[in-house]
């Protein structure tokens, strides 16, 4: 029995990140493939999609030169043969600030021979943009009901 | 072969926010059920943690309070016995405002014996408090790289 895909993907864009080891990562991304982590892309324009082996490339090189991965922890998970969905709790350094940012999200995965086919990443990105900032937003309350 | 319980939930669910007829989804809501939307609980009160059948009922009270579904869209989604994740954009009408809201959100739930135990749900919360308010916010560019 082989090693679930998402493994070895999860610790190659994990060292690519902290160690700027790229060369594992790129071997496990598909030519064509799709990928997102949605959020503000004003603010951070290494969200967003990217399609293909060489933008995602470069993001995930964007992402290195943004953050350092402290630690995570996998609060669900879902295996298929080649598939899997995660929710995660994120601890980063944004390398601007020297600033923790802890961080919840949830990831969509699918694989084709191993190779990372399609990424979607949701992010609680009001939480992120407000721990960027480092302040609160003032917001109204919306409700109709106390 | 039964019908997946995500299902029976999801119709259930819609149709107390839709309908306000909350008798079917409170039949599959296990008495402990644990319930999570995170977000920003300041701005919207029915977002966060719920535990247990009755705080769960109120809050949904509280989601048909405030939203109609005009329709939505699984993007992506993992069944498994007794556990599903998908992720959904959601076409939501908010009721004080009659204004349209499209939101991309993530959910992972478990279930027991066909009822809910556990509902995470994560919501791309800084899109959702763009559309809420009407209007953007402004934002630095927060990025170490062009």
């Amino acid at each position: 029995m082989t090693e679930h895909s998402l493994w070895r993907f999860s610790r190659a864009l994990h060292r690519a990140i902290n160690d700027r080891h790229f060369a594992d990562v790129e071997t496990l991304l598909d030519e064509d493939v799709a990928w997102a982590i949605y959020g503000p892309v004003d603010m951070f324009p290494f969200l967003g999609a990217r399609q293909g082996k060489i933008a995602v490339v470069e993001v995930i090189r964007q992402l290195a030169d943004n953050f350092q991965v402290r630690r995570f922890e996998r609060e669900s998970i879902m295996l298929g043969v080649d598939s899997a969905a995660s929710m995660l709790r994120y601890s980063l350094t944004a390398l601007d600030s020297d600033k923790p940012i802890s961080l919840r999200v949830a990831q969509f995965a699918q694989f084709k021979a191993d190779k990372l086919l399609s990424l979607r990443v949701l992010v609680d990105t009001f939480d992120l943009v407000e721990q960027a900032l480092g302040r609160a937003i003032h917001l109204p309350k919306m409700t109709r009901v106390g």
